[in-house]
């Protein structure tokens, strides 16, 4: 650990800024927002997983009263093949636009194909209704055993796989591979006294916002629109939008609402075009919300997964060699979350040989988004699924397993860069040391543990401080506020500035009132916007020495900031009385003009993240149940800003991970047809689902930050999936390699042991 | 004339970028804006001009369905007697909250006394009517020659005259005094060989902006309150309406919309607290509009007046002495423009000897606002008549009078400081070589001249300038676009930044996104503003320098920024081709994020604004209407940044001066009841009423700003009235001193020399 930082509000747990609006209901969500004249726009999607769109007529539902405006692909522009920059996991363009609204082909049930904006939901129904599709059904590619295998049907026959050291000569539903790899897997096995090896599948899963996707858009004669949505982005809902319309940015202005829930399923667009195409026909705002059946059959949900990975080791633990091979569902469209899968799946351990080998494969479903840490869990259930056996097999603690291998400052990552200041050892020991690792165990329930990792992101940032008449302080930046960034940003800004918390007030700005901001996501807005919010109080630290000091008739480089106060340094010469924040700000006018700092970065080194999870599980040998009894969640966050904020992360994050390994699943017929495209048959946990999430927060700063700061969002999700199989594992002494561990496939795997 | 800039941008008269919005009616007004369960308020106002409220009963009106909140001034918080900071025409805090909400006394008809929020207008309306309210009816004062005599009705018998040598013994309708001297007048009028006196008044006059006022509020539980307002100043609004209401600036933030003129008159508020605190009792959002009715009894309309001006001359026309007593009607509480009157009056003459004495006198009548040049119009209509009137005793031209007067560089003006480069003379010069000065007039036609002045504001300015990924430009500023300040800013950006003004749009952002930003008023956005918007620009330009210094491997200080490109300055030895705004925004990530630039001034140095107007007049013998055959105005710019705005700015400040001259007149009944609430009854002119204004720019550069601008709103006004009184003058034989000069006065002076 660095040395302590002695800080006056850093890791205090302040009254959250939204939390009244959001208690009383006043806070305004993507559907929250209305203008007048607004029409209201809806999808019409396709009822085939695979199908030639042949015709669409149109005429019927046009003539309807009350129907304003009727749009299918033929309305939207051709968009090229570039490469998009800056938006997590947004893909390609061409496929962007042929997601948002399909051309001659649908290749997923839910995709869009048409939209109509009427004056009522009960119009747009009928129009709907009246719109004649004529299809060529398709054979669809559902699973990617079958998608890989030779002579399957292909989603894309246009698509040839990337990333082969040989250039394919026919197409191919495998749209890209890659690999990592350090030493000879060969050798290492050869090494190993003790080999295990495994093949892990895991099914589509929805991040589960609790908010369905919202937007109104308006655009103008002259071509200038306004969109309002819930986004984890709005610069890239802007950049997006625009490339799929072929409009130019400064034309849109893209206003961000709060939002219900992102998980990464809201950084990429699916609506926010189609409301701007039918305002521009039926010149009025349009208004457009997903049904929650939409959301799964038409939103991205995270990738299906196959994994097999098998580690060698010598007696004592230590691991020879580690071979993955990941094949993960991108969906009907390129770009799966297979690279940061294939990223994570090693990098906690020190492993001289290993082979990494990725496959982003079609089929026919929604194109997947990015989902908490995207990739990670599916090949971390794999790998510490593996290690479990492996442990039982070596007859070791599986933390002291993982002790005896654990990364530390200056490993070198399996996917390339060196370690700086990390905490993986420090919460493996802390779980070793946990109470809840000493507790006694019932018939029928067992211990899980897994290790959680994510590289964190950092990227571009940029935030301004304006310091109000009274002394008051208002942040505007550009990152939507999911987890509680305006708070960490006040926070912040208070430590620097010295202030009281409640005198700063945090702005989360639209595409024009703010600089630029890439995506909230990547566990990176505490890390990269904070450093932002940090380097403009500086300047603003930097103005109000220059106007006490021209206050005082002496040089800025003689003046100190301290406790919210300009004072001079020691030995000036002067008999001055310090100058509050509030005291300059209200003699601004006076000194130069408002105060106003501004800072933008890239930022680098945002800090890995590391968790120890641990589940007890116990098993209903009747029914397959499986009960979460006890779930530890132990993760270095370098500092805790809002430790509270850090705890709701971290038990979310298991929430959701334990509804991975234990009962979500998409599911469909044998036509590509989602059979379950609703809560109540989309079976996600609720609070009787799950005990309290105990958590531990360990704090190992992060050098590259001033406070410390890493990531916290995403780790969290990464190492329930394994630690409630190894649990399972353990209460039934059954390795089941598919999730969910639902009751049926556990019951079914008791029956088969008895049988 | 300073030497010539060659400007790229500055100048062009391009498209203005609301121009769409506003003539398809997308623009949204103060009243356009409209959320979710929102209701609707209205305020009861006095049918008095002066009374006691003995009771407020609205316990009838209460307990109507729909009613879901009534406040009076009981619910108001008592506020102290600070003066109000950075608000024109502002005045005294106690005195706003009161003239928004009466307490225990009423002081105009139409003074606001209760306020209800409904369902509806209609439950709105109805309940009004059901509120009683007990007066104690008091005698009104109702203009200045009552309110000043001895032993008057006082307005509030707790003032004392402010600014008087003595201090006064006894309260009185005077609220303060003021006075401007150089050298001795006696003296100068004895040396003076002609010498001309005349006492003139002005009516009381609406700025008659086409929308009402008009706001929607609303608060949370934990008192953060939006407002969404017409205003010319959304930071004043915030810090007034907070002083009212004894809130945190913080808490409250201010959303302008478009606005439908103001002219000063939408520099103070009305509605704004008196919504929050009806939102905060019933717990909704609250839209408030004024009726036209409301607009004329109860916001701001401009000072009557009554001034007497006497002034000697030699012969040659040399004047030796001036002198100027002005009485201004505050309205029912203190502040009139009697000030600014007082510096202006003698502004543009060299006169050895002068005194002007100013008095701000309370009558029952609505509060006075700023109006255009506040104050200017009324007291220079009365100097330009006494030398129009001197010029005809001296048988000199009025151009050449006033030439041989004539203030230049290096002169000290009345009312202090010295002027620097300004461009009086060259208006003269113009107005003499002008070929509208020397048409022949017909039989019962006249010409008149006159001058005006307005020495124009700076005050502090703040603007952040942000590059969009595309390269495109967004000036993020604070004050609302009333004159076309939007396509000035863009322009000015473009300029500096060497980018098209197509690539640069402008947002006129809230309180919480933009830096502070005094009012839009003053005449000072496109200097104060502007000047921001030219030095955060040119720290965008120097961010740029520094990104394509880094990616040429070179030092910063040897890049030059020219035609919108970085380029290595000569000499520089690297082989490197010129980087773009686009290209360096494109790299941005990789160069060190978001370019994002920010400036903030208290800006110095307005530089005046003087010009010559000329109108030709019939007057129409047997019913005394004044038709207005031409009219010229003639104005120094500094630098005409749009020199199309620069003209209708000109024009409508021409057409709003020939209103005030020739028809406009708040009409009393003899209780202070205002009988011509509304267009039909008060005369504004409407287009059928005017010839085309003929304009022409005069440019002598502002030497404090970087394009040598100065303002250009509020001039147009002022000399319209002397102008075409001096014309009816020549067209009649007649002086008339007072105001309008409407059929029924002419006529009457007519057919009184007849008779």
């Amino acid at each position: 650990m660095s040395e302590a930082q002695d800080f006056k509000y850093i890791g205090r747990r302040v009254v959250r800024p939204d939390g009244v609006d959001k208690v009383t209901g006043r806070a305004n969500f993507g559907a929250d927002f209305a203008l007048p004249g607004m029409l209201y726009g809806k999808v019409l999607r396709s009822p085939h997983a695979h199908a030639r769109v042949k015709k669409i007529d149109v005429s019927a539902a046009a003539a309807m009263e009350g129907v304003y405006a009727i749009v299918t692909g033929a309305d939207f522009p051709k968009v090229g093949s570039e490469e998009i920059t800056g938006g997590e996991g947004a893909g390609d363009f061409a496929d962007l636009a042929t997601n948002v609204m399909a051309r001659d082909k649908v290749v997923y049930h839910g995709h869009a194909l048409a939209a109509v904006a009427a004056k009522s939901n009960a119009i747009v129904d009928a129009a709907l209704s009246a719109i004649k599709v004529e299809y060529e059904v398709l054979k669809p590619v559902l699973d990617l055993d079958t998608a890989m295998a030779d002579g399957a049907p292909l989603v894309n026959d246009k698509l040839f796989t990337a990333g082969l050291k040989e250039k394919p000569t026919r197409p191919s539903n495998v749209a890209a591979y890659m690999e990592f790899k350090r030493g000879d897997i060969d050798k290492g096995f050869a090494e190993a006294e003790v080999v295990v090896e495994g093949t892990f599948r895991t099914p589509t899963v929805h991040q589960g916002y609790i908010e369905p996707h919202a937007c109104v858009a308006t655009i103008n004669q002259g071509g200038q629109a306004t969109i309002w949505c819930c986004t984890q982005g709005h610069f890239d809902v802007r950049s997006m939008t625009c490339k799929v319309l072929n409009l130019n940015v400064a034309d849109v202005r893209v206003i961000p609402s709060e939002i219900g829930g992102g998980f990464g399923g809201k950084t990429t667009i699916y609506l926010e075009p189609v409301a701007v195409m039918l305002s521009k026909k039926a010149g009025r705002p349009v208004k457009m919300t997903m049904t929650r059946d939409e959301v799964f059959r038409a939103s991205g949900p995270a990738s299906a997964t196959k994994c097999t990975v098998k580690i060698g080791a010598k007696k004592d633990g230590t691991i020879t060699s580690m071979h993955a091979w990941l094949a993960y569902e991108a969906g009907a469209y390129k770009g799966s979350s297979m690279a940061p899968g294939a990223m994570c799946i090693f990098a906690p351990y020190n492993v001289p040989n290993f082979l990494i080998q990725g496959y982003d494969v079609l089929v026919n479903k929604p194109k997947v988004a990015a989902y908490r840490a995207p990739g990670a869990p599916q090949s971390m259930y794999a790998c510490e699924s593996v290690l479990d056996d492996l442990a039982r097999q070596l007859k070791m603690d599986p933390l002291d397993l993982r002790l005896k291998n654990a990364v530390s400052e200056g490993s070198v990552a399996a996917y390339g860069p060196k370690f700086n200041a990390i905490g993986f050892k420090q919460c493996l020991e802390a779980a070793k040391k946990h109470p809840n690792y000493k507790l006694k165990l019932g018939p029928n329930e067992g211990r899980g543990i897994a290790a959680g990792f994510w590289f964190n992101a950092g990227m571009q940032s940029s935030a301004e401080v304006h310091i109000n008449e009274n002394g008051t302080v208002t942040v505007v930046e550009g990152s939507p506020d999911i987890g509680g960034s305006r708070a960490s940003m006040a926070l912040m800004a208070s430590e620097e500035l010295g202030v009281p918390y409640e005198n700063v007030r945090v702005l989360v700005a639209d595409t024009e009132s703010a600089g630029y901001n890439n995506v909230t996501g990547g566990s990176r807005v505490t890390f990269a916007t904070g450093m932002a919010v940090i380097q403009a109080s500086r300047d603003i630290i930097a103005q109000c020495k220059q106007r006490a000091a021209a206050t005082w008739g002496i040089e800025a480089d003689m003046v100190d900031w301290k406790d919210g106060q300009a004072i001079p340094k020691p030995g000036v010469n002067a008999d001055v009385k310090p100058l509050t924040l509030a005291q300059i700000a209200a003699n601004a006018g006076r000194t130069g003009g408002p105060l106003l700092g501004r800072a933008s970065l890239n930022a680098r080194g945002p800090g890995p993240g590391f968790s120890i999870n641990m589940a007890d599980v116990r098993v209903d040998p009747e029914t397959g149940k499986v009960d979460v009894l006890r779930f530890t969640a132990i993760q270095d966050a370098g500092r805790a800003i809002h430790p509270s904020y850090v705890e709701g992360q971290m038990q979310g994050g298991a929430a959701q991970g334990l509804g991975w390994a234990l009962n979500e699943e998409y599911v469909y017929d044998a036509n590509g047809v989602l059979q379950n495209a609703g809560f109540l048959d989309y079976r996600m946990p609720v609070a009787s689902d799950l005990p309290m999430i105990d958590t531990q927060i360990i704090e190992v700063p992060n050098p590259n930050h001033p406070y410390g700061v890493r990531g916290v969002g995403e780790v969290p999700i990464v190492a329930p999936l394994a630690a409630a199989a190894n649990a399972v594992r353990d209460a039934t002494g059954i390795r089941i390699h598919d999730l969910p561990l639902s009751p049926p496939r556990v019951l079914a795997a008791l029956e088969a042991r008895k049988g």
